[in-house]
């Protein structure tokens, strides 16, 4: 089994990859930390619990912080015109919802837990990475603690999506991204490199939720919405960023990797692009030297990744 | 025929390309303009002498400046591990050669040369972007009296060479490359994306000397020290860098391409990168937005390329 807290901003496809990580029988949930970006932190926590109260989930909530690691950042709008102004594709959340998260915020819940099962929890982040850097921040040990860090975020051979040089989960917190990078632990990234591969058509979801029941047919209705914004991509379809992080778990041999330390670009026209300086390559002097080597997925087999998935996704 | 300036830095793929223009058929060599960068320009234009010398070409070499646009820019140590102390090769060029350079800044040829010859002259710049940002800022008409624009420089979708994030060329001068890239005039970057998939080996450079005569069995001596320099990235050979822009500009179909605004990071770890917008890409906006677009190299025929190259240097 693993081992797993869930760092989220539900978020569209944050919520198939939620659903994925609940019903994989290898998947041991142990909690779901909030951070804002499709949606406020309000929002996206109060999407945590509507989808923990939906789907039976027995894992807590922990509410994560407002604001970035440098607090100087601007605030960007939220992308309502992808997720929806409920951030879950305007399928009608009510605006409280049963239920309250855990006392704790989400660093001192990703703390507390890494340290009851040390050497056991991967930390599966798909949003900002602030909650993890600022983890970090407080009990730098927990790098030895962690038994794995899987990131969706960064695009790294080829464009980003929210600048032609940056993906937005990173561009959204370049300063927590390149300390959550740059740290001991292992991480591995899986950007858009890989996931704009990976396509879960209209057609698809709908299959799933007529043969498997209402959870399924709930992810299809929030999805409804951000299909429709993905039509200048794919053809009724949606990309799943999330869920390829929460695959990554349970299935690496279906990702083709890299191994090189990571820097993250922060400020200037390139603000929130990931660099990797591959293993074996090398430069003169530079920032990326003395950094942990990470991993870095470069290519995917995306049909057994989106059977997976279409598996996963039915259990009843 | 194609009426080209080059704008280089002999440099021992620099003198290839140069053999290559000279040699090709449908190529009328107007002058050459010398840059620093993979040595000091008082080498590199005591080098273009030399080669002209050497080769018999009638083109005028005129003089670089010897500072980036930006003269805050530390000076970065001459790559001698690549080019030699003599810059090409130590095959042991006298430190003084016959003849003298043109009386004019090689800025001032190009505007010259450019304005003698209105949309007929195809700059085809292989160094730092220093000299064509100089002619931009002294004569900014002459955008729409250029033909085009032919740089080798830049790593789009793969990585530097220099740094993680950046080519050699660009990253000596990135403020000029970003107003070269940023200009009105029509330019195609050819960039490692395409280059490093172009190997003259060793034999196959031997067979041409031998085949062909005293030109390229200079080239050959001059080749040999790059090519021992090379044996960590290809074996017993070396990659024709700037050979591949001369080629685009009498074999443009050997390329696959795609258009977009460029940018050029200045400054930060990411400090000489190429970054693209393409077109049809819709992004939040950027400061890629109202530049014009810019055609850049994706993938290359790199095996008609070399057959290109070795039939032009092997001609008598």
């Amino acid at each position: 089994m693993h081992k797993v807290i869930f760092d989220t901003d539900p978020g569209v496809d944050d919520a198939m990859a939620l659903l994925f990580l609940h019903q994989h029988p290898d998947i041991d949930l142990l909690g779901i930390t909030t951070i804002f970006g499709n949606a406020s932190i309000e929002t996206t926590t109060r999407n945590a619990l509507f989808l923990k109260n939906a789907w039976d989930i027995p894992a807590p909530v922990a509410k994560g912080v407002a604001e970035t690691i440098d607090p100087a950042r601007a605030h960007v709008d939220w992308p309502v015109m992808i997720h929806g102004h409920d951030g879950l594709g305007n399928i009608g959340v009510p605006d409280t919802v049963e239920g309250e998260p855990d006392a704790r915020p989400a660093h001192r819940f990703i703390i507390d837990t890494v340290r009851a099962h040390p050497g056991e929890v991967t930390l599966v982040a798909v949003g900002r990475m602030t909650n993890l850097a600022r983890a970090l921040a407080e009990d730098p040990e927990i790098v030895s603690l962690v038994k794995a860090v899987v990131i969706m975020g960064g695009a790294f051979d080829v464009a980003g999506n929210i600048t032609p040089a940056a993906e937005a989960n990173i561009h959204g917190d370049p300063e927590a991204a390149d300390i959550v990078m740059g740290a001991a632990w292992p991480v591995t990234v899986i950007g858009l490199d890989v996931t704009m591969k990976t396509v879960m058509t209209r057609p698809a979801l709908a299959a799933i939720a007529a043969a498997s029941g209402p959870r399924a047919k709930l992810l299809a209705d929030i999805s409804d919405f951000y299909i429709d914004f993905y039509a200048h991509i794919v053809a009724d379809g949606m990309v799943v960023h999330d869920s390829c992080a929460c695959v990554y778990v349970v299935a690496p041999e279906l990702f083709t990797t890299r191994t090189g330390a990571i820097r993250v670009v922060c400020g200037g026209i390139a603000d929130g692009q990931t660099i990797q300086k591959a293993d074996g390559r090398s430069f003169p002097p530079s920032p990326w030297d003395e950094l942990p080597s990470q991993t870095v997925c470069t290519d995917i087999d995306a049909d057994a990744v989106m059977a997976l998935i279409t598996e996963t996704l039915s259990r009843a």
